[in-house]
């Protein structure tokens, strides 16, 4: 069974062969006249089995074409947590918040649809302002993007193609060797060590740049700031991305380091912390001449990736704290609950500062525990891949989904 | 005066050197412990002068960074029409739709609210099948992104970059030799002829592929369908692009050609005809091949580019069909009287099929023009490149906004 390898570091090296999770389908059926689907995300759910599947086989080459550019061929595309479109599902597997966002969210994006037949303002210049003003630095420090997925990608084209080798973990976001093989950007993985956690003094060693996440993802794993202001110090002629995608849930930004070092650049989102996945809006962080290249490179690609909506929601939702700060301390207080169950019905939990855990049992297999959950109408994220294949990741949801999960774990292991 | 060099085919050939149009301010005013803002769009309305700024200078080198790529330190940005922030301006400079999208698009909106803290459907599955099904094609035929521009660069990076060169129009859409640069395409400018049409007969030359944009912009001219299946049909192993912006204002959509061409691939907007520029959603459609193309690029780019918001307006938007047919009709009815009045004026009108017109006066220069209507609230579109420079492109307004630009100008010739 190999499923998702695109998931995983490495897969950009790898030809784009995937095949049937399933098993006992061929790998498509070729109706008269139509050409097959792409299947991401569009496996018959109700076999109960396993996870979307996405299928690409020697026969998917009649697929390809002479038209397409050569980066094409080799590409292998980022899978995402399945979406799934049944009602009813527990969704622990792409850690959205379980919380809605702040109601004044709502009441923005509702008057902000008497200006959809306008363009919006491409330079997004209320939303800069209102991270600029809540974070302590200039607008002209941030740059925001359609989700911190737009942001990394330009992040990667405009300041990480360079001749020497990128470093990111070897346990890590799945996207970033996928963003390298999108724009031909060299890369090392730097193990984690023993205890899966990053580990600074691994980073010295030739490159051109250091990506991390912080807290790290899959993991949760979090670094103190004072790390990260020791690597930025270790490498003042390499740039370090720091991917802060789950920061607000119990680690340390390192935003206030931004005013005292060139290279250094941080990558947040709205989708975790403000409940904002469906909106799209991610934002960096870093001094003006960085920003000045994402700029560039954004206003070559698409003057205006935030709609309206989009403007005036995140606007709201920055400007809510009472509400992002009572949600994330529930999400915390939640995510203790659930280590400490995991822990007592014997898994080993690794210490998360996300608004997810990753943990293994000694006695189950990571893929079976994730196979029975979602036949139980359960969904967390298992990642088929050397370290952590017996790994779950599960988001942590209210206490209702926490206490369900548990639930259906005490009665399979 | 120099400005927005970038709008024009053969900027990415060029330096990112930008001048003042104003002419008479130093390039920058470095406040202590600032970096300058990118000046795009924020040229002080109240001057009453001129277009928005954009400035690069020899200055500008001192925000470079060695972090760049080094692709950034070449890129020439596309700069977009003017988004005032004041009201009272009648906005007839980026071919925004006069009319508000259908109430339908509203209300999908509203209730779609309730999803935000999920992400979104990354194949966007309903609206594909929503415009599958207007369009008489396959839901795998479609693709769709946020707004055309999006889509229009990953058909650049997925189908446009081979070793023979790309064609287009010499005054064509500017963003086109923009993504050029990002992507490091090759290309060729074919000039039209001396009626500022497009002759398929000039594209049977060496190439990779040719695009075009039908209705053209900014000349509004359109070609039969009849033409671009000959294109089509002489080129069968070059892809042809065909840029639908404004096809839905009187010209002939060729999607019912791609049944029969796999080399022909349709790019079209809810911007214009569906007044949805704010909400920023686009689409291709293509036979399969050349929608997994893009399917790769963009999952190894963005999973998500569009929001749950625009995903349930775009479909409410091209299910109310009666609203777009009743909108559309009354553009082209203004778009004939505001075609009447203009040559009523000494105004030499280029035949449009298209929501704008552009338009010369024997005895005005079009920067004069342009610049006397922005002094007195009216902004229109002006390109200072060779063979246009004395045209104005003019978005078909409502009748009101139609007449006060026309009286305008006949105070002003």
């Amino acid at each position: 069974m190999v499923a998702k390898m695109a998931d995983y570091a490495g897969a950009c090296h790898r030809a784009a062969l995937r095949a049937d999770p399933v098993g006992s389908n061929p790998p498509f059926a070729l109706r008269a006249g139509t050409w097959p689907r792409a299947a991401h995300g569009s496996a018959d759910f109700r076999r109960g089995l396993a996870y979307p599947t996405v299928i690409r086989s020697a026969i998917w080459s009649k697929i390809m074409s002479r038209f397409w550019s050569p980066v094409v061929h080799s590409l292998s595309p980022y899978v995402p947590g399945e979406q799934p479109k049944q009602d009813g599902i527990v969704k622990l597997n792409t850690n959205e918040n379980p919380y809605p966002p702040s109601p004044r969210v709502l009441a923005a994006i509702a008057s902000a649809t008497d200006r959809l037949r306008l363009y919006p303002d491409p330079r997004a210049s209320a939303l800069r302002e209102t991270i600029a003003a809540h974070y302590g630095v200039e607008p002209e420090e941030v740059f925001v993007g359609n989700g911190s997925d737009e942001v990394l990608a330009h992040t990667f084209q405009a300041l990480l193609k360079h001749d020497a080798p990128l470093l990111f973990p070897d346990i890590t976001y799945g996207f970033y060797p996928v963003y390298c093989g999108l724009y031909g950007i060299r890369y090392e993985e730097v193990p984690l060590d023993a205890a899966m956690s990053v580990q600074i003094a691994d980073y010295r060693r030739p490159c051109s740049a250091i990506l991390l996440p912080n807290p790290n993802a899959p993991t949760g794993i979090g670094l103190p700031r004072e790390a990260i202001g020791r690597l930025v110090a270790e490498h003042p002629d390499q740039l370090v991305v720091i991917d802060e995608a789950y920061v607000d849930f119990g680690a340390e930004s390192a935003v206030p380091l931004v005013a005292h070092h060139d290279n250094l650049l941080i990558v947040q989102t709205l989708s975790k912390s403000r409940a904002l996945a469906g909106l799209r809006v991610g934002f960096a962080v870093g001094q003006r001449p960085l920003i000045e290249a994402l700029e560039r490179v954004k206003d070559s690609f698409n003057s205006y990736p935030l709609d309206c909506l989009a403007i005036a929601g995140a606007v709201a939702a920055i400007k809510d704290d009472a509400w992002f700060q009572e949600t994330r301390q529930r999400i915390m207080a939640n995510r203790q609950s659930l280590v400490r169950a995991l822990s007592g019905l014997g898994f080993e939990v690794l210490p998360s500062v996300a608004n997810f855990v990753f943990a293994r049992h000694p006695s189950h297999r990571g893929a079976d525990l994730a196979a029975r959950l979602r036949q139980r109408g359960v969904l967390v994220r298992h990642f088929q891949k050397p370290r952590i294949e017996d790994f779950l990741r599960i988001t942590v949801g209210t206490e209702e989904q926490c206490s369900r999960v548990i639930a259906l774990l005490r009665g399979l292991i």
